[in-house]
């Protein structure tokens, strides 16, 4: 497949000669072609009119209908999958074998979703059946379910180029609620974004739905970015990326004439709570552990562990030593883009400033345009509590040691902290138990409670929530992986005393889906005597 | 039970001195004793401080600890039910049986809340056992359900002095999600606020929770209230009222250094399309139904219907001329305040100037202090589409005519719409059958759709939907009234790889509560083998 530079609006293609936007290959600093041409206002403007247009109909188009078109693109990118991670690779100098594997996740996700509406469920129909003789007043008939919102906004994110950009999770979820989605590629890989937009153009006129359903355009975050997120027709935005970028969408989707759900998920530190029994039963496993999670990706991971609450022990010091062994031995990371490696470098250099360098990574022989060294500062509790930058984000390969004096002082740190996607406990399950009040602090700053293990590695399920106070995310009320995060797009509608061929078949009274209600309070999957 | 004018901070009460808040009786003008004090800027901190306490205690309280307090207010307002109605009768001039109605739905509503929480199904608990074998990488156990925000700011609203105020639908809906909440009384009727939040405050007390699971405090809006929106301990607000206040607390809401949600229930048409069977079939009737639902309260309802659209039709000249009789019949209505009332007078004025006056009650004999005369206006579609202003809420008993030519131009004025709480057809099941195209764009411009039935009336159910999008309500995703609005204040958590013994009831392998849970994708109520 021959690559263009050319966005996806509707089932055309855009015009060329725009503004240029050009994938720069992380590990060489060579730019890689074709020139990507970013969107007019007047195109941008016509990918939303075209979803606008489609919005009707594909609202109303079943889940098996829309379940297929899932499927669709899932079996349009496993044929490409070799090629897609090709130039993923190319374009993010992640390694092969994680991009394959991100493509399986990105079609497995697609999957997930498909099963999820095809089954349709997730509605959540409700039934209150007309009480004529109810006294004082007779109780209408009222029936109710989610409904999509309208045309969305996705934001491709830099570090995951398939499971969260144009074929994404947003993009899957919110496909699967019933809405179109306009995306705006990441410019830091558009050729994996026209491979993946290619695949889902094709899956959209497969399935015979209107063109508009999906669109994907290139251009500046801040130019056609913003003009995405003021236009009066879309009606929500997803994002995945910095807390200054994040707050700037959130602030303009506020603002408009008309606000509407922006979902960012923005910063997270992920703190880490090392409990005596994690060290006490091996501190080798709890390094290596540690070290690969926050050196996953290049440390580019939202879960990635940037801070680490470590306890006075005796075997503290061992602990130290061989998670210093294996920075030491690092090899220079590759980051995604120039401007994350720029950025990495000016934070840890402030970093360097406000707490100890216990260990970094050597330069290595062969440095890629975009290095990264591994590297870990220390602190103790009271320098953490008191500056309030140890606490904030930094994209890449680096975490941060907040020596305490005993877990007793966990507390204390754990009032402290800002919203994060995640916490977690490493320890005994004696230590966990003796930790109940730490575990019930943590469940109000996180959206996700992780013992033994670590944070990095999101599961794709029913269960998992990606979400958490703020900044991790803009709402807490959501997640932005798993089955939960279709809610993000669909809002309750209420029939009231509606005839019964009139209301959408999941509320129908002989329940021709087959799907679990609502009736009266009761779930079922009855049919209902009106 | 007399009345002291004294704020409720936790099991305190506050003191008096500060600014003065007096109700006035609306139908008579006199000032009513006593007189209540706004409290300090400390007194709202403490409040709010006190919740923030208390959550941690709340947030772990079982759904059956929670059904008992919310019982508890039941049971407390029940006692008080004719003091409570003869008071808010004196501070809102609504007439006493709807008062008596107003106690009984608003202890309903405590108790249905007590119900969804004594079941604990509502918490939305997912379990995804661990898959230790599967390749390529093993599945980590993961447990998620909802918990609650955190403190809760309430307004209460003027025209609901019971079910939308200190132990209104938001009160319960907060209390029921484990949310300590902080009342902003609305100074329109601070007696029937402080005999509410007597009984509130005795329930607390007698369930032994935390003191500050509940505060009352009196204040003004931008200043009080705009503290309470603005503290950083507080989690979400709820809203009803006017667009201007309620965007202003929006904004305010979104622009702190950590956005909350703000719930608002601002401003709605409630348009009503009528078909042309309605008329066919008997214009008394639905002359008759329209007057009764636009004067409702005195036109004071979030669903007042406010604007109607008429066909041209042979039987249109006798249905307006019984539409006009009875407002030419109407007694002169009270409103809540001098302030509605002045405002009304403006509203209608300015609407005189822009549409013309279809039919205008008389002055009456003994006019009251606060009041309003029914009035029609009627305007066509094309005046309608070009002034926006037309479509915009006055908040008392009267409503616009939009006369079109035919039914054929309702989807050029469904277009138009914003975003209502409810819209209404009327009709034969074949005229509906006929208008799926209407119906299909009302879906996308209200919370509720009515067949046959009007919109003032809002059942408190499962089924029910009380939203719509902005600017009927801030977030179209949620509803303020039945057991759906329990999701505003509650958010997922995930536990991963957790112990069983240490994560919440209603996650435990053995369902020791009995709820419906999603395993793997699947609801049950079994136990899970982990």
């Amino acid at each position: 497949m021959a690559l263009t530079g050319q966005s996806f609006l509707g089932g055309q293609r855009g015009a060329l000669g725009g503004a240029p936007i050009q994938a720069i290959n992380p590990a060489t600093g060579e730019r890689l072609d074709p020139v990507y041409a970013s969107v007019s206002a007047a195109e941008a403007d016509h990918a939303v009119q075209l979803a606008a247009q489609a919005f009707p109909v594909y609202a109303a188009t079943s889940g098996k209908a829309k379940g297929a078109l899932l499927r669709g693109i899932a079996a349009g990118l496993d044929a490409i999958q070799p090629q897609l991670a090709e130039r993923a690779h190319l374009e993010t100098a992640l390694p092969l074998p994680r991009l394959l594997g991100e493509v399986s996740r990105t079609t497995g996700q697609l999957r997930l979703f498909a099963s999820l509406v095809e089954e349709g469920s997730w509605v959540e129909a409700r039934i209150d059946p007309a009480l004529p003789e109810r006294k004082p007043l007779a109780r209408p008939g009222l029936r109710s379910m989610l409904r999509p919102l309208g045309p969305v906004v996705v934001f491709g994110a830099s570090n995951f180029p398939l499971a969260f950009s144009a074929a994404g999770g947003d993009t899957a979820s919110a496909l699967a609620a019933g809405c179109p989605v306009i995306i705006k590629a990441h410019s830091a890989h558009p050729g994996t974004s026209e491979l993946v937009a290619t695949a889902i153009q094709q899956a959209v006129a497969d399935a015979g739905l209107p063109e508009g359903v999906f669109s994907l355009i290139y251009g500046s975050g801040v130019e056609t970015g913003g003009a995405l997120v003021r236009h009066p027709l879309v009606q929500a935005v997803t994002f995945t990326g910095s807390l200054s970028a994040g707050r700037t969408l959130m602030d303009m989707a506020a603002a408009r004439p008309r606000p509407i759900p922006c979902f960012t998920e923005m910063s997270s530190g992920n703190p880490v709570f090392i409990l005596p029994g994690a060290l006490k039963s091996g501190t080798d496993a709890v390094a290596q552990g540690l070290f690969n999670s926050f050196t996953l990706g290049a440390g580019q991971f939202c879960t990635k562990p940037g801070i680490v609450l470590i306890p006075e022990q005796p075997e503290t010091a061992a602990f130290l030593a061989k998670l210093s062994e294996l920075v030491d031995q690092a090899q220079p990371f590759t980051l995604l883009t120039p401007a994350i490696a720029r950025d990495y470098a000016r934070d840890s250099s402030r970093r360097a400033t406000q707490a100890a360098v216990a260990a970094h990574a050597p330069a290595g022989d062969a440095t890629p345009a975009c290095p990264a060294r591994a590297q870990i500062f220390a602190t103790d509790l009271d320098e953490f509590l008191r500056t309030p930058e140890l606490a904030e984000e930094i994209f890449g390969p680096d975490t941060l040691l907040v020596r305490c004096e005993s877990p007793a002082e966990y507390l204390r740190a754990a009032h402290a902290l800002d919203g994060h996607l995640t916490a977690t406990l490493l320890g005994s399950e004696e230590d966990l138990a003796a930790h109940r009040e730490l575990i019930a602090i943590l469940a109000e700053k996180a959206g996700r409670l992780i013992f033994n293990g670590f944070p990095t590695g999101v599961e794709v399920s029913h269960a998992m929530v990606h979400g958490g106070p703020y900044p991790a995310t803009a709402d807490a009320r959501f997640t932005s992986v798993g089955t939960r995060s279709i809610h993000r797009f669909a809002r309750p509608v209420c029939f009231q005393n509606f005839p019964d061929p009139l209301v959408p078949a999941e509320l129908q009274a002989a329940n021709p889906l087959g799907i679990l209600r609502l009736v009266d309070g009761v779930p079922s999957r009855e049919p209902v005597s009106l």
